[in-house]
């Protein structure tokens, strides 16, 4: 039996991978010039922190980094609901740490300004293809519910067991190759927090658009998967 | 026992999760300025759509996602044939809801023309490569009967338990960085006609092949797969 | 029991899928202008025509779809060395059918030129990075000894089930990424003889190297899992 | 039971395929003009030399490839520590012997300069990006602790059964998408030492820092890894 105290370590641990890895990738190799890594490697990086993460401590904590997933799996009955907020204050402590040390790591050289954005996320002026907050609302409520779904369905004790690491993490990595124009790509609170943080400004008054859109979406995507795939819905 | 109502929901949030998240790929992120994902992002997203929904709802509905591999598996002896109509109709409804939330997302930003293709099919003028429509009828049917050759061997009972998502999906993957610039790919004409709704004129004209073609593909490549995999064939 | 000719119609339209699949991306995709796939896409469609076959006819016929793996699992004790010959001549059959296909598609569009190599390996003047005919000779020894070296160690018995087609697929992937600047990167004596028919000129007169050295490097490849996997040797 | 000896010979040859294959892919194919693969392609071609190996030699070795690792590993109590100096100097000669192979291959082309880097690692002026010795510091030591996080987690008992080889191979990948402009990626000292050594110059005066914090990273991984994943701890 793994403590809650357990769990609690790994989720913090967890999350700071996600951000140093999905927001470090952007900030430090996106836009390299001549050979820097685009969207699609940004892309590949978040569902790869992810992917790494759910096969090194799904087995501690369910690996969740995410508050939008832990309230999804909360609605969908897969989650005790007195480990929700815990759960939560771990990933934004573990966020802001890995963004801490990713703001260490790239002011080592000439040239960054984290007021340039910081692999923030945004809407209107902000959003990195200038979409309008009702596209940026609607992309990430959906979005989110489609990864929730696909974490219900793929850890759905029917599903293949212990491929689900891949389907999730490669999810994400679907996500932010659809979206990543429209809002940076969120779907995820504590990674939007931990890193507008630092850029302040207008990213930071933005935020509460990150964490009303992915949560209502997580719960939205748990209830359509209890339709679809519970017998008794 | 999964109803026949819970299958034809799990396919209709398949397909319109595929056409939001290949289409959707296309339309926001493919040449977006310096970081565009390109095509190859594009042939990752088309296939992480169907990798992530065959883990999710695999054991709900078998995951078509697509009139031509529903076709496929009827001709091959894998699906009853009662459940071909209700399966294409599941997966046109979905396609198309699909292309509608992406509508409201794309036309967030200025400059937005759904007229210019909407990531829809085409051959001749209509073409990403201005490829004839020889070239395209080839094409569409020979890359959708290897799609369904692979989706008949990956589920045989002989292969590897619970991989058939990967192998799916990335089959996918690999039939859109052959064939984007020959067809802008279909190999399903759900997908190609949720967008050709949207798009309307000349892709709409075209979108006949889009049916015929991987129609006719599907039931070739299960026949194959029959030959080379039964016994007793 | 799976018959010969069951095994060898398997291989016949594997190795067909691995060159239009492989060198349909290269010819098609890889140059398109501004979002081409680039080498990168090549590199991953030819590891994903063997991932998904693998997958779907692993079972019947192994799945080899190139005489140097055919040849290093004889070396290997792992096929039968009377079916050799008749699996490369299938292999050779599938690949060049395989090119006449990718002919047909390609010729559908203005510009195509078959002479300017049509995916053809070569070396010196015809090497993509004018490589020395010494350095391509090293080059494909090595990496196709690596390549049966890889298949030998994820189909040994004591390696995890059912995953082999995961990392025989992204080894030639990998092989790809390395040395596509080189040789063009053949490591398959049925691809290079197929695209070169095609091609003809200085690339068919350079198509003996494409046999010797991936030749030699496959039961190279096998001699050494053979020392470090075995438990006799 | 696997004697010492095939252990070693395993880590030699493995060790060789690591620094061909992603030293390689990034001399001989990252900036290929106009379809080079970019540091996305460098960092695949990382991780699937790793993934490959994995699955070939993870019975025989463990397939480590890395004193970073074996040291993490003896820390995390999975390996005898009597094996950790015969892997490490295994390591080294593989390292080496790959660096040589490649430095045949690179050579036989006009305008090869290994004075250039050879993908060699570096800090300040010799880092791609230019980042401080500080930031390398940080990111060479947390990048690796995260590895060996992973490598522990992945081959934990409660994991995923012969899925470790994907999660960590598509680690080194993941690592590689954030850190290439920083340190141009060790978090490997026997691939550092290796190209190093043929480079030379600054190159190699820099080599210090790239046995330190690895081998640092590898040894508080393992320990954070037992704070979250044992029992007892």
């Amino acid at each position: 039996m793994v403590t809650l105290q357990k769990k609690l370590l790994a989720e913090v641990f967890g999350t700071f991978w996600l951000v140093l890895g999905g927001c470090g990738s952007a900030v430090i190799a996106s836009a390299f010039p001549d050979v820097g890594i685009g969207l699609l490697g940004v892309a590949l990086a978040f569902g790869l922190t992810v992917l790494t993460m759910a096969f090194a401590i799904g087995h501690i904590s369910g690996c969740h980094l995410n508050p939008a997933v832990s309230l999804g799996l909360c609605v969908g009955g897969r989650m005790p609901s007195k480990d929700l907020i815990p759960y939560i204050l771990a990933q934004v402590v573990g966020g802001i740490a890995g963004a801490g040390v990713l703001y260490v790591i790239a002011s080592g050289t000439a040239g960054f300004d984290v007021s340039a954005g910081f692999a923030s996320n945004g809407y209107g002026d902000l959003s990195p293809g200038k979409y309008s907050m009702t596209a940026v609302l609607v992309t990430e409520v959906v979005l989110t519910a489609g990864f929730i779904y696909v974490i219900m369905g793929a850890t759905d004790e029917r599903a293949p067991a212990g491929l689900a690491p891949i389907a999730i993490g490669l999810c994400l990595t679907l996500i932010h190759l659809i979206s990543i124009p429209v809002s940076n790509t969120s779907v995820n609170p504590a990674r939007s927090l931990a890193v507008a943080v630092f850029a302040g400004g207008g990213y930071l008054a933005q935020v509460w658009l990150f964490w009303v859109a992915p949560l209502v979406g997580g719960a939205l995507g748990a209830v359509l998967y209890k339709v679809v795939g519970d017998d008794n819905c």
